[in-house]
C-alpha cells in the first residue's frame, strides 16, 4: 500500500475508528442518553455508514451544505450544530424534502427571520453559552431566553426542541480535572433551564473532551460528540484519548533530509494538515507528530520528532538522530494531526481506510 | 451580488490583480529578468488566463498535480518549484507530453534517482539555501553542487539549467530593509555560484516581498513570485504592498452579534480562511482583518476590526461600537486573509471575480 502513496495521504484505520464509535455508542446508551455524532470531523459518506451499521440514525453537521450531503446519502434526521445563517433559509425551505432539519438559533432577530419565512417544519434548538463565549445565548439571560422561545412557538413551521451547546472552552482546559469541572458547571446550567422553561424540553451537549472522560450523562439527553471517531493530537494533550486511539495519520513523502539540523522535510503541508498548531508543555508550537509505531515499514523511532514547521506544500520535522540515520529519501513518515477535522477536510479526496 | 452569496466566498478583484500582474511584468522586463509567476497563489485556470493575456507562458507550481491541471489547460512550460518527490517519477515520465518540464533537485540522492528513472528529458535546477533554512543545498557547499551536476549531466535526459532558490526568510523580516538587506545577501551568493560553475547557468529568484519592493533585479536571470497577484495582510504588514494593492477579501455572512462582547460572529472558519495567524505589531494573533472600505453596502468603519478567532466553520472578529451599531445578522462582512494562498485553496469551489 505504501508503495503507492505519491501524495500526501489520510489513512484511517477502520478498526480503531469503529472502536471509537462503539465505545462511545455504548457510554451514551448506559446513560440512555440519544448519540447523534458531529459528521464535521470526517464529512465522508463511507465513515459515516460505519456508524450506520452501528445503529445510528441521526447526525449533527456545521453547515447546510454538510447536510445536503449526508441528506443526499440518504441520512433523514439531521441538526445543523451552527447558528443558522438566515441567507440559506430558501436552501433549508427547498432541498431537505422528507429530512428531520434541527436549527439553531440563539438571537431574536434570526427566531425572528425563520418565524416569518420558514416553508417547511424545522425543529430548533436554542444556543445556550456557559462560558464559552463564542456563541450562544447566555445561559442566565432568562428574559432573551424566553423571548426567543415564545418567537418560535408563534410559528406554525417551528416545532421548539429544547437547548443545545457546545462547551468549546474544555478545548482549553489545562487539566482533566479542569475538563470535568466544565461539564459539571455546563450541566447545572442547562439542566437549570430545563427545570425553567420545562422538562420536557431536550438538553444537548457537544464537545468530544467531555464525552470522552465522562463515564456517564446525568440528566443530558443528547450528545453530539465528533472528533472522537479519529481524535487527534489536541485531543490527546487533553487527556481525551490515548495515543492508540487516534485513528489517523498523514502519509507524507520524505523529499529532503539534513543530518547536521537534524531535520526532515516531507511533502505535507499547510493545504494538508492545516495551520493548526498545538503549545506542548515545554513551550513549542507543533503542527504534528511523526508516528512512533511502525505500522508499515516506516523507520522506528522512540520520540522520533515533532513536526515544526509548514509551508503551503512543504513539512519540516525535527527528528533524533536515529531516525535521520534510517530514513531515506522517498520513505514514507506518518503525521498524526493536531486537529483531526481539519486535516480530515483538507485531504477529503486523498483518503485511504485501512483495516 | 452580494444579495446572492450565501456562504464564505472569496472575492477577486480583476482590476487590481491585473494591476498587480503589470506592474511586476513591467519590472522584469526593465531588469531583462524573465518573468516566471508562481500559480500556487491562485490555482486558477481563469486567472491564469489573465496571465497568458499580458504574454505570459512560462509559469511555476508547487505540485506535480498543479503542473497537471495547467498542462492540461494549454500550459507549455512549468517549473515544479518543490524538491522533486521521487515517488512521482512516473507521472513526470507519462503524463507531460510536448511540455517543458523543470524540476529542483538538492541532494544527490535525488539527482541520482532522476538521471536513472527518468524517460523523458527535464529541465533540473538546484535548489540553494542561503539562509532560510527549509530546503535546499547550502550555497557554499561546493562539492555537494559540483557532484549534483556531475550526477546530472550524465544523464541524457537531464538538461541542467542552474540554480533556483525561494528566500522565504524574508517572511519573516521586520523591516523592509531587512528585505533588501537578504534580498542583496542572496543575490551575492547567487551570483558567486555562477562565476563558479558557468556564466550560462540560470539564477532564479522567487519570493514575493523581495520582488514587491526591489526596483530591479541585477543579474538575476528569473524571478518567481507568486503572491503578489493577491497580496494579502501578511504581505501588507511586511511593508510589500498598500492594502489598496490587496486583491482578494472573503465575504462572510454575519451569524450572531454581541454587542456587550463588542464581537460579531460570521460563518467563516478555518476551512474557509485558513489557521494561519499573523503577530501584529501589539502581540496579538489575528486570522484576519475587517474590510474597511465599502466596496458593496458593508457597513462602513474605521478601524473595523480584526479577526481574533476561528473554528472549523465560525469566525470571531472584534468590533468596534461604530460597526456593531450599523451590522445586523445576514449582513456580508469582507475579511481581508492572512495569507491569500492558503485561503485561495480552500475556497477554490467558492470563488467570485469582481471588475
Amino acid at each position: 500500500m505504501i508503495g503507492k502513496i505519491k501524495r500526501p495521504t489520510l489513512f484511517v484505520n477502520k478498526a480503531q475508528c469503529l472502536g471509537n464509535i462503539r465505545k462511545m455508542k455504548m457510554k451514551a446508551g448506559l446513560s440512555h442518553t440519544h448519540f447523534r455524532p458531529h459528521f464535521k470531523t470526517h464529512q465522508s459518506l463511507q465513515i459515516a455508514e460505519w456508524f450506520r451499521e452501528e445503529g445510528v440514525q441521526s447526525i449533527t453537521v456545521s453547515s447546510v451544505s454538510m447536510a445536503l450531503q449526508f441528506a443526499n446519502a440518504g441520512w433523514k434526521d439531521i441538526t445543523i450544530a451552527f447558528p443558522f445563517n438566515i441567507r440559506e433559509t430558501e436552501d433549508i425551505n427547498r432541498l431537505f424534502p422528507g429530512i428531520t432539519i434541527g436549527l439553531l438559533v440563539e438571537s431574536q432577530e434570526t427566531a425572528g427571520f425563520l418565524a416569518s419565512h420558514l416553508k417547511r417544519k424545522v425543529r430548533i434548538f436554542i444556543e445556550i453559552d456557559t462560558g464559552y463565549h463564542r456563541t450562544g445565548i447566555s445561559w442566565d439571560d432568562h428574559e432573551g431566553i424566553r423571548e426567543i422561545i415564545r418567537i418560535c412557538r408563534q410559528s406554525e413551521m417551528v416545532e421548539f426542541k429544547g437547548f443545545l451547546i457546545h462547551s468549546g472552552h474544555t478545548y482549553h482546559a489545562r487539566s482533566t480535572k479542569e475538563i470535568h469541572d466544565i461539564f459539571n458547571d455546563t450541566s447545572e446550567k442547562m439542566l437549570s433551564l430545563k427545570q425553567l422553561f420545562g422538562n420536557d424540553l431536550m438538553i444537548s451537549i457537544g464537545d468530544t473532551p467531555s464525552c470522552s472522560l465522562r463515564d456517564s450523562f446525568p440528566g443530558i439527553d443528547e450528545i453530539r460528540p465528533g472528533n472522537f471517531v479519529y481524535y487527534d493530537l489536541m485531543q490527546y494533550y487533553l487527556g481525551a484519548c490515548s495515543m492508540d486511539e487516534i485513528a489517523v495519520s498523514v502519509a507524507c513523502p520524505v523529499v529532503a533530509k539534513y543530518p547536521s539540523r537534524k531535520e526532515v522535510v516531507i511533502y505535507g503541508g499547510a493545504v494538508h494538515l492545516s495551520k493548526e498548531g498545538l503549545r506542548l508543555p515545554d513551550g513549542r508550537v507543533i503542527y504534528g507528530k511523526v508516528l512512533e509505531t511502525n505500522p508499515m515499514n516506516m523507520p522506528e523511532a522512540e520520540n522520533a520528532g515533532y513536526l515544526n514547521s509548514l509551508s503551503q506544500e512543504h513539512g519540516i520535522i525535527s527528528v533524533c538522530r536515529e531516525f535521520i540515520d534510517k530514513v531515506t529519501i522517498g520513505d514514507i513518515v506518518h503525521i498524526i494531526p493536531v486537529h483531526s477535522c481539519l486535516t480530515a477536510d483538507l485531504l477529503k479526496e486523498n483518503t485511504l481506510i485501512t483495516i
